[in-house]
Protein backbone atom coordinates (compact mmCIF):
# COMPACT_ATOMS: atom_id res chain seq x y z
CA UNK A 1 0.00 0.00 0.00
CA UNK A 2 1.89 3.03 -1.17
CA UNK A 3 1.70 5.87 1.58
CA UNK A 4 2.94 9.20 0.25
CA UNK A 5 3.33 12.66 2.08
CA UNK A 6 4.02 16.16 0.57
CA UNK A 7 3.44 19.70 2.21
CA UNK A 8 2.20 22.84 0.91
CA UNK A 9 3.49 25.70 2.16
CA UNK A 10 1.61 29.52 2.81
CA UNK A 11 3.43 32.79 3.07
CA UNK A 12 -0.53 34.89 2.99
CA UNK A 13 0.06 39.39 2.61
CA UNK A 14 -2.80 39.60 4.52
CA UNK A 15 -3.47 38.30 8.40
CA UNK A 16 -6.11 36.99 6.65
CA UNK A 17 -6.60 35.06 3.36
CA UNK A 18 -8.47 32.18 1.92
CA UNK A 19 -6.69 30.33 -0.77
CA UNK A 20 -8.17 27.27 -3.10
CA UNK A 21 -5.80 24.45 -2.93
CA UNK A 22 -8.07 22.20 -5.16
CA UNK A 23 -5.34 21.81 -8.34
CA UNK A 24 -2.50 21.75 -5.35
CA UNK A 25 -4.23 18.60 -3.60
CA UNK A 26 -5.22 16.80 -6.77
CA UNK A 27 -1.43 17.29 -8.34
CA UNK A 28 -0.07 15.18 -4.99
CA UNK A 29 -2.29 12.39 -5.51
CA UNK A 30 -1.91 11.85 -9.12
CA UNK A 31 1.92 11.94 -8.51
CA UNK A 32 1.35 9.15 -5.82
CA UNK A 33 0.20 7.02 -8.13
CA UNK A 34 -2.95 5.80 -5.62
CA UNK A 35 -6.23 4.90 -7.69
CA UNK A 36 -8.05 4.20 -4.62
CA UNK A 37 -7.69 5.60 -1.24
CA UNK A 38 -8.03 8.69 0.83
CA UNK A 39 -5.94 12.16 1.34
CA UNK A 40 -5.72 14.05 4.75
CA UNK A 41 -5.42 17.71 4.06
CA UNK A 42 -4.35 19.50 7.23
CA UNK A 43 -3.45 22.36 8.88
CA UNK A 44 -0.04 22.16 10.76
CA UNK A 45 -0.91 25.35 12.31
CA UNK A 46 -3.10 26.44 15.10
CA UNK A 47 -4.51 29.81 13.42
CA UNK A 48 -4.96 27.93 9.93
CA UNK A 49 -7.81 26.22 8.46
CA UNK A 50 -8.61 23.82 5.75
CA UNK A 51 -12.59 23.15 4.61
CA UNK A 52 -14.18 21.92 1.62
CA UNK A 53 -17.27 24.74 0.38
CA UNK A 54 -18.04 26.88 -2.81
CA UNK A 55 -15.66 28.80 -4.84
CA UNK A 56 -17.38 31.86 -5.25
CA UNK A 57 -16.09 35.04 -4.00
CA UNK A 58 -19.20 36.28 -1.87
CA UNK A 59 -19.65 33.49 -0.23
CA UNK A 60 -15.94 33.62 0.95
CA UNK A 61 -17.06 37.22 1.94
CA UNK A 62 -19.49 35.99 3.58
CA UNK A 63 -17.81 33.55 5.92
CA UNK A 64 -15.39 36.25 7.12
CA UNK A 65 -18.37 38.83 7.84
CA UNK A 66 -19.89 35.12 10.00
CA UNK A 67 -16.47 34.38 11.52
CA UNK A 68 -16.14 38.11 12.58
CA UNK A 69 -19.60 38.30 14.45
CA UNK A 70 -19.06 34.39 16.12
CA UNK A 71 -15.12 35.21 17.20
CA UNK A 72 -14.83 38.72 16.83
CA UNK A 73 -11.28 40.28 16.85
CA UNK A 74 -9.95 42.22 19.33
CA UNK A 75 -11.54 40.85 22.97
CA UNK A 76 -9.43 40.61 25.67
CA UNK A 77 -9.09 37.24 25.51
CA UNK A 78 -7.15 35.62 28.35
CA UNK A 79 -4.60 34.16 25.38
CA UNK A 80 -3.43 37.42 24.85
CA UNK A 81 -1.79 38.10 28.17
CA UNK A 82 0.60 35.53 27.13
CA UNK A 83 2.10 38.48 24.43
CA UNK A 84 -0.07 37.18 21.77
CA UNK A 85 -2.63 39.01 19.67
CA UNK A 86 -4.79 35.95 17.82
CA UNK A 87 -7.23 34.95 19.80
CA UNK A 88 -9.81 35.13 17.57
CA UNK A 89 -7.65 33.20 15.04
CA UNK A 90 -7.94 29.75 17.51
CA UNK A 91 -11.34 30.31 17.61
CA UNK A 92 -12.59 31.40 13.62
CA UNK A 93 -10.30 27.79 12.31
CA UNK A 94 -12.22 25.85 15.31
CA UNK A 95 -15.33 27.03 13.27
CA UNK A 96 -14.06 26.57 10.00
CA UNK A 97 -12.31 23.24 10.18
CA UNK A 98 -8.64 22.27 10.81
CA UNK A 99 -8.52 19.58 8.26
CA UNK A 100 -10.66 17.31 5.93
CA UNK A 101 -10.17 13.55 4.33
CA UNK A 102 -11.29 13.45 0.43
CA UNK A 103 -11.56 10.38 -1.58
CA UNK A 104 -9.71 9.61 -4.14
CA UNK A 105 -11.56 7.05 -6.39
CA UNK A 106 -9.78 6.07 -9.92
CA UNK A 107 -6.73 7.93 -9.43
CA UNK A 108 -8.73 11.17 -8.80
CA UNK A 109 -10.16 13.02 -6.17
CA UNK A 110 -13.40 11.84 -6.12
CA UNK A 111 -15.08 15.43 -5.31
CA UNK A 112 -18.93 16.61 -6.00
CA UNK A 113 -19.89 19.28 -8.88
CA UNK A 114 -19.09 22.38 -6.28
CA UNK A 115 -16.78 21.17 -3.67
CA UNK A 116 -13.20 22.92 -3.63
CA UNK A 117 -10.07 22.53 -1.07
CA UNK A 118 -9.73 25.64 0.59
CA UNK A 119 -6.92 26.62 3.23
CA UNK A 120 -8.16 29.34 5.10
CA UNK A 121 -5.36 31.22 7.35
CA UNK A 122 -6.88 34.09 10.16
CA UNK A 123 -2.97 34.82 11.13
CA UNK A 124 -1.06 34.92 8.44
CA UNK A 125 2.09 37.26 6.96
CA UNK A 126 4.19 34.09 8.25
CA UNK A 127 5.44 30.53 7.02
CA UNK A 128 2.81 27.96 7.30
CA UNK A 129 2.16 24.93 6.15
CA UNK A 130 -0.35 22.28 5.55
CA UNK A 131 0.43 18.34 5.17
CA UNK A 132 -1.33 16.27 2.40
CA UNK A 133 -0.64 12.53 2.89
CA UNK A 134 -2.19 10.31 0.93
CA UNK A 135 -2.89 6.46 1.58
CA UNK A 136 -4.27 3.66 -0.84
CA UNK A 137 -3.58 1.12 -3.38
CA UNK B 1 -6.31 -4.20 0.62
CA UNK B 2 -9.52 -3.97 0.19
CA UNK B 3 -10.86 -0.03 -0.65
CA UNK B 4 -14.82 -0.32 -1.40
CA UNK B 5 -16.69 3.12 -3.01
CA UNK B 6 -20.35 3.82 -2.55
CA UNK B 7 -22.79 6.20 -3.00
CA UNK B 8 -26.20 7.16 -0.75
CA UNK B 9 -28.17 9.41 -3.20
CA UNK B 10 -31.29 11.93 -1.30
CA UNK B 11 -34.00 13.72 -2.45
CA UNK B 12 -35.39 15.18 0.62
CA UNK B 13 -39.13 16.54 0.90
CA UNK B 14 -37.91 19.66 2.88
CA UNK B 15 -35.29 21.86 2.17
CA UNK B 16 -34.03 21.05 5.99
CA UNK B 17 -34.11 17.41 6.67
CA UNK B 18 -31.78 15.28 9.07
CA UNK B 19 -31.40 11.88 8.31
CA UNK B 20 -30.08 8.77 10.00
CA UNK B 21 -28.16 6.51 8.13
CA UNK B 22 -26.11 4.48 10.24
CA UNK B 23 -27.77 1.22 8.82
CA UNK B 24 -27.09 2.50 5.38
CA UNK B 25 -23.27 3.06 6.42
CA UNK B 26 -23.40 -0.66 8.41
CA UNK B 27 -24.54 -2.25 5.35
CA UNK B 28 -21.68 -0.94 2.66
CA UNK B 29 -19.06 -1.47 5.40
CA UNK B 30 -20.08 -5.24 5.36
CA UNK B 31 -20.56 -5.83 1.68
CA UNK B 32 -16.55 -4.47 1.41
CA UNK B 33 -15.20 -7.24 3.55
CA UNK B 34 -13.27 -4.97 5.52
CA UNK B 35 -12.60 -6.11 8.94
CA UNK B 36 -10.10 -3.88 10.15
CA UNK B 37 -10.68 -0.46 8.81
CA UNK B 38 -12.00 2.78 8.78
CA UNK B 39 -14.96 4.40 6.83
CA UNK B 40 -15.09 7.66 5.41
CA UNK B 41 -18.50 9.20 4.64
CA UNK B 42 -18.77 12.65 3.62
CA UNK B 43 -20.89 15.07 1.51
CA UNK B 44 -20.73 15.59 -1.66
CA UNK B 45 -22.96 19.02 -1.74
CA UNK B 46 -21.70 22.38 -0.22
CA UNK B 47 -25.39 23.00 1.27
CA UNK B 48 -25.56 19.28 3.36
CA UNK B 49 -22.96 17.79 5.86
CA UNK B 50 -22.51 14.31 7.55
CA UNK B 51 -22.25 14.97 11.57
CA UNK B 52 -22.62 12.13 14.43
CA UNK B 53 -24.78 12.47 17.46
CA UNK B 54 -27.94 11.12 19.56
CA UNK B 55 -31.02 9.74 17.77
CA UNK B 56 -33.11 11.93 19.85
CA UNK B 57 -36.06 14.05 17.99
CA UNK B 58 -35.81 16.73 20.78
CA UNK B 59 -31.91 17.16 20.38
CA UNK B 60 -32.50 17.52 16.47
CA UNK B 61 -35.04 20.18 16.72
CA UNK B 62 -32.47 21.76 19.25
CA UNK B 63 -29.62 21.11 16.85
CA UNK B 64 -32.01 23.02 14.12
CA UNK B 65 -32.98 25.94 16.54
CA UNK B 66 -29.68 26.51 17.25
CA UNK B 67 -28.22 26.87 13.92
CA UNK B 68 -30.94 29.24 12.73
CA UNK B 69 -29.61 31.60 15.81
CA UNK B 70 -25.98 31.34 14.90
CA UNK B 71 -26.57 31.27 11.35
CA UNK B 72 -30.35 32.72 9.82
CA UNK B 73 -31.95 32.22 7.14
CA UNK B 74 -32.90 35.46 5.42
CA UNK B 75 -30.21 37.74 5.83
CA UNK B 76 -28.84 39.79 2.89
CA UNK B 77 -25.78 37.16 1.80
CA UNK B 78 -23.64 38.49 -0.94
CA UNK B 79 -23.83 34.86 -2.16
CA UNK B 80 -27.02 35.91 -2.87
CA UNK B 81 -26.22 38.24 -5.75
CA UNK B 82 -25.19 35.35 -7.81
CA UNK B 83 -28.72 34.51 -8.06
CA UNK B 84 -28.44 31.96 -4.96
CA UNK B 85 -30.52 32.15 -2.03
CA UNK B 86 -28.97 29.04 0.99
CA UNK B 87 -26.13 31.79 1.80
CA UNK B 88 -27.42 30.42 5.23
CA UNK B 89 -27.19 26.38 4.32
CA UNK B 90 -23.00 26.88 3.61
CA UNK B 91 -22.88 27.82 6.86
CA UNK B 92 -24.94 26.04 8.93
CA UNK B 93 -23.58 22.68 7.04
CA UNK B 94 -19.89 24.11 7.94
CA UNK B 95 -21.15 24.13 11.87
CA UNK B 96 -22.19 20.48 11.53
CA UNK B 97 -19.39 19.48 9.57
CA UNK B 98 -19.45 17.98 6.22
CA UNK B 99 -18.20 14.38 7.16
CA UNK B 100 -17.09 11.80 9.98
CA UNK B 101 -14.76 9.26 9.64
CA UNK B 102 -15.97 5.96 11.19
CA UNK B 103 -13.68 3.05 12.88
CA UNK B 104 -14.00 -0.24 11.56
CA UNK B 105 -13.31 -3.27 14.33
CA UNK B 106 -13.99 -6.85 13.74
CA UNK B 107 -15.77 -6.18 10.75
CA UNK B 108 -18.49 -3.92 12.63
CA UNK B 109 -18.76 0.07 12.68
CA UNK B 110 -17.37 0.24 15.82
CA UNK B 111 -19.46 2.72 17.73
CA UNK B 112 -20.54 4.47 21.20
CA UNK B 113 -23.41 3.32 22.67
CA UNK B 114 -25.80 6.22 21.91
CA UNK B 115 -23.35 7.49 18.23
CA UNK B 116 -25.41 7.72 15.37
CA UNK B 117 -24.82 9.21 12.11
CA UNK B 118 -26.79 12.00 9.95
CA UNK B 119 -27.32 13.15 7.15
CA UNK B 120 -28.02 16.71 7.60
CA UNK B 121 -29.74 18.62 4.37
CA UNK B 122 -29.69 22.61 4.60
CA UNK B 123 -30.55 23.00 0.76
CA UNK B 124 -32.95 19.73 -0.46
CA UNK B 125 -35.63 18.86 -2.88
CA UNK B 126 -33.09 18.22 -5.06
CA UNK B 127 -30.97 15.14 -5.82
CA UNK B 128 -27.22 15.15 -3.69
CA UNK B 129 -25.13 12.74 -2.74
CA UNK B 130 -22.85 11.46 -0.38
CA UNK B 131 -19.65 8.98 -0.95
CA UNK B 132 -18.96 6.12 1.45
CA UNK B 133 -15.30 4.86 1.13
CA UNK B 134 -14.45 1.97 3.38
CA UNK B 135 -10.48 1.22 3.63
CA UNK B 136 -8.91 -1.77 5.59
CA UNK B 137 -7.94 -5.25 5.57
CA UNK C 1 -0.90 -3.13 6.02
CA UNK C 2 -1.24 -3.57 10.16
CA UNK C 3 -4.34 -1.98 11.82
CA UNK C 4 -4.03 -1.10 15.19
CA UNK C 5 -7.20 -0.46 17.77
CA UNK C 6 -6.75 0.94 21.41
CA UNK C 7 -8.91 3.18 23.69
CA UNK C 8 -8.47 5.59 25.95
CA UNK C 9 -10.50 5.83 29.09
CA UNK C 10 -11.63 8.76 30.63
CA UNK C 11 -13.65 9.81 34.06
CA UNK C 12 -13.20 13.72 34.62
CA UNK C 13 -14.14 15.02 38.24
CA UNK C 14 -15.55 18.33 36.64
CA UNK C 15 -18.75 18.06 34.08
CA UNK C 16 -16.37 20.40 31.81
CA UNK C 17 -12.53 19.24 31.54
CA UNK C 18 -10.41 19.61 28.59
CA UNK C 19 -7.42 16.97 28.42
CA UNK C 20 -4.27 16.78 26.49
CA UNK C 21 -3.58 13.90 25.17
CA UNK C 22 -0.91 13.98 22.69
CA UNK C 23 1.25 11.58 24.30
CA UNK C 24 -1.28 9.04 25.03
CA UNK C 25 -1.82 9.34 21.17
CA UNK C 26 1.57 8.90 20.42
CA UNK C 27 2.07 5.97 22.45
CA UNK C 28 -0.10 4.08 20.93
CA UNK C 29 1.32 4.87 17.59
CA UNK C 30 4.71 3.67 18.78
CA UNK C 31 2.82 0.71 19.64
CA UNK C 32 1.43 -0.21 16.30
CA UNK C 33 4.75 -0.33 14.81
CA UNK C 34 3.24 1.94 12.15
CA UNK C 35 5.88 3.74 9.91
CA UNK C 36 3.51 5.87 7.55
CA UNK C 37 0.01 6.24 7.98
CA UNK C 38 -3.06 7.94 9.62
CA UNK C 39 -4.25 7.77 13.26
CA UNK C 40 -8.01 8.11 14.18
CA UNK C 41 -8.65 9.74 17.33
CA UNK C 42 -12.56 9.86 17.81
CA UNK C 43 -14.59 10.39 20.70
CA UNK C 44 -17.15 7.76 21.42
CA UNK C 45 -19.54 9.58 23.41
CA UNK C 46 -21.86 12.40 22.04
CA UNK C 47 -20.97 15.02 24.54
CA UNK C 48 -17.53 14.72 24.39
CA UNK C 49 -14.85 16.05 21.26
CA UNK C 50 -11.43 15.63 20.17
CA UNK C 51 -9.61 18.92 18.95
CA UNK C 52 -6.09 20.38 17.75
CA UNK C 53 -5.21 23.52 19.14
CA UNK C 54 -2.95 25.26 21.42
CA UNK C 55 -1.67 23.89 24.73
CA UNK C 56 -2.21 27.42 26.45
CA UNK C 57 -4.53 27.65 29.70
CA UNK C 58 -5.30 31.07 28.33
CA UNK C 59 -6.78 29.86 25.33
CA UNK C 60 -8.33 26.97 26.89
CA UNK C 61 -10.49 29.44 29.09
CA UNK C 62 -11.40 31.34 26.05
CA UNK C 63 -12.68 28.18 24.53
CA UNK C 64 -14.66 27.59 27.35
CA UNK C 65 -15.76 31.20 27.57
CA UNK C 66 -16.79 31.06 23.84
CA UNK C 67 -18.98 27.82 24.11
CA UNK C 68 -20.77 29.08 26.39
CA UNK C 69 -21.39 32.58 24.94
CA UNK C 70 -22.74 29.90 21.34
CA UNK C 71 -24.29 27.10 23.07
CA UNK C 72 -25.35 28.28 27.07
CA UNK C 73 -25.91 26.03 29.40
CA UNK C 74 -29.47 26.49 31.14
CA UNK C 75 -31.71 26.95 27.85
CA UNK C 76 -34.83 25.00 27.71
CA UNK C 77 -33.83 22.58 25.13
CA UNK C 78 -36.00 19.89 23.95
CA UNK C 79 -33.58 16.97 24.68
CA UNK C 80 -34.33 17.82 27.90
CA UNK C 81 -37.88 16.46 27.82
CA UNK C 82 -36.45 13.25 27.45
CA UNK C 83 -34.93 13.43 31.21
CA UNK C 84 -31.60 15.01 30.53
CA UNK C 85 -30.47 18.31 30.95
CA UNK C 86 -26.97 18.04 28.91
CA UNK C 87 -28.50 19.80 25.83
CA UNK C 88 -25.74 22.12 25.63
CA UNK C 89 -23.04 19.81 25.86
CA UNK C 90 -24.60 18.00 22.43
CA UNK C 91 -24.10 21.34 20.55
CA UNK C 92 -20.52 22.80 22.23
CA UNK C 93 -19.13 19.13 21.06
CA UNK C 94 -19.88 19.61 17.81
CA UNK C 95 -18.20 23.24 17.26
CA UNK C 96 -15.24 21.73 18.71
CA UNK C 97 -15.39 18.79 16.60
CA UNK C 98 -15.90 15.18 17.71
CA UNK C 99 -12.61 13.60 15.75
CA UNK C 100 -9.29 14.30 14.21
CA UNK C 101 -7.07 12.32 11.97
CA UNK C 102 -3.55 12.99 12.85
CA UNK C 103 -0.56 11.98 10.06
CA UNK C 104 2.37 9.03 10.86
CA UNK C 105 5.20 10.32 8.78
CA UNK C 106 8.67 8.14 9.74
CA UNK C 107 6.99 6.57 12.79
CA UNK C 108 5.95 9.53 14.75
CA UNK C 109 2.95 11.92 14.65
CA UNK C 110 3.42 14.35 11.76
CA UNK C 111 2.38 17.28 13.41
CA UNK C 112 3.15 21.48 13.61
CA UNK C 113 5.60 22.85 16.31
CA UNK C 114 1.91 24.14 18.54
CA UNK C 115 -0.12 21.11 17.68
CA UNK C 116 -1.71 19.79 20.62
CA UNK C 117 -4.39 17.05 20.70
CA UNK C 118 -6.69 17.59 23.66
CA UNK C 119 -10.18 15.61 24.93
CA UNK C 120 -13.14 17.64 25.71
CA UNK C 121 -15.80 16.80 27.98
CA UNK C 122 -18.72 18.12 28.38
CA UNK C 123 -20.95 16.01 30.43
CA UNK C 124 -18.36 14.14 32.46
CA UNK C 125 -18.09 12.76 35.86
CA UNK C 126 -18.53 9.24 34.40
CA UNK C 127 -16.66 6.67 32.14
CA UNK C 128 -16.42 7.95 28.48
CA UNK C 129 -14.30 6.43 25.71
CA UNK C 130 -12.22 7.46 22.84
CA UNK C 131 -11.30 5.21 20.16
CA UNK C 132 -7.71 5.36 18.31
CA UNK C 133 -7.63 3.77 15.15
CA UNK C 134 -4.17 3.32 13.28
CA UNK C 135 -3.86 2.47 9.95
CA UNK C 136 -0.63 2.28 7.55
CA UNK C 137 2.46 0.19 7.15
Amino acid sequence: MPVHTDYLWFHTKQPQEFIRITEEVAAIVSASGVQEGMVLVSAMHITAGVYVNDWEDGLISDFQTWLEKLAPRGLPYKHHQTGEDNGDAHLKRTIMGHQVMLPITAGRLDLGPWEQVFYAEFDGQRKKRVVVKVMGE
